[in-house]
């Protein structure tokens, strides 16, 4: 994603306590003291500018919702849009600055309910297969963060990415459910939060492949 | 299919005894006698005019193969089919006029090896959904019928009988493998056997879904 990387960037950040997390790794095994409840915790990985956990956590308010991407940019460009979109008081989103390879640093075990995978790069040469957040390693990196009933939905305009998650999820004996090869053939879901990639190739009509999965934890 | 039924095919079928089988029933559980071996059984329902099982038995003879369909004129399609590919003798290939939907009447327990569904009726209409090949009451009669490590695949065109059957496996809690959404999209998988369909679709440049799946038999 190209963005303008704006001069006084590391000072917002560190001002905008609200809802930026700069060190979330002292938070790992205590999101519900960052919250101040106990409410479920959602996840979006490589949440870009934000919209998808801003517009969530605002028709959700009892669910927290964490975002997680690596540049200050779009911590910055997600925390404006959680401010246009909730107001002055953002209480259910935390807006991550963090490598999602170092996701254990992160979340303890089972912390987590549901993890969102929006429109992520599908690193389409085969050499870069393990870039994909897809891959059966990171699979076992969120299968252990995730609750027992947790789920990951993965949503993409990718062809050859959700034909790669398939197998992967299926080599990894995930149980699949809610399969779709164009999410928006047919009426629009009721109350569907669309991520800004998404409203663009829908209205460019390109089909949305959607898949959620649960893994099986018990051995 | 529309196909023009010619007037003496009662006959041909009655008189083309080498690998048409008009009493399929009578081999329940005793398919090895039919092919005098005890070579796994491969197993095409819904074969149309029966070019991918004519093609299949003559690459690899020590399957057994049996197509399956419900029409006499297709099933003497067929075994013309078999006749120009093999020649005279055809030793591997059964040709079956049945009903898919009684296949527990022909087929014993853990009787067969393989079962292909190759470009089935998609059924659009949400109220013949029962009627898709891979409606979960059919994936019963299929685990019934396949041995233990046997495998059921799946090629279409139709996205929406995939998806449908993504979801109907993935409800069935069959293992998934070698998922495809674009079967042709890379170079030619080699010695790749053709059905009419599908050699129709792929020279429009149409997708070839593809699916392989095997049944968790143990209880």
């Amino acid at each position: 994603m190209r963005l303008r990387r704006r001069k006084d960037t590391t000072d917002y950040l560190q001002n905008e306590k609200q809802c930026i997390v700069l060190d979330p790794t002292a938070y790992k095994g205590r999101w519900h003291e960052f919250f101040n409840n106990d409410h479920p915790i959602h996840v979006e990985l490589g949440m870009g500018k934000g919209s998808f956990v801003s517009n969530m956590s605002h028709q959700h308010p009892h669910i927290n919702y964490i975002g997680i991407d690596l540049y200050d940019e779009l911590i910055r460009k997600a925390s404006e849009r959680a401010h246009e979109v909730h107001g002055d008081e953002v209480k259910n989103l935390g807006l991550v600055m963090y490598n999602i390879e170092e996701l254990e640093h992160i979340f303890a075990s089972s912390e987590i309910d549901h993890i969102y995978l929006n429109f992520s790069d599908p690193w389409p040469k085969k050499r870069h297969a393990k870039r994909r957040l897809t891959h059966p390693d990171f699979l076992q990196k969120y299968r252990d963060v995730l609750r027992e009933t947790g789920t990951l939905q993965l949503r993409t305009d990718s062809e050859t990415l959700f034909e790669f998650s398939l197998n992967s999820f299926a080599s990894t004996n995930m149980q699949l459910s809610n399969i779709s090869l164009n999410l928006h053939r047919d009426e629009e879901p009721e109350n569907h939060v669309y991520t800004e990639y998404e409203k663009k190739f829908v209205s460019q009509g390109k089909p949305i492949y959607q898949c959620q999965g649960t893994f099986a934890k018990h051995k």
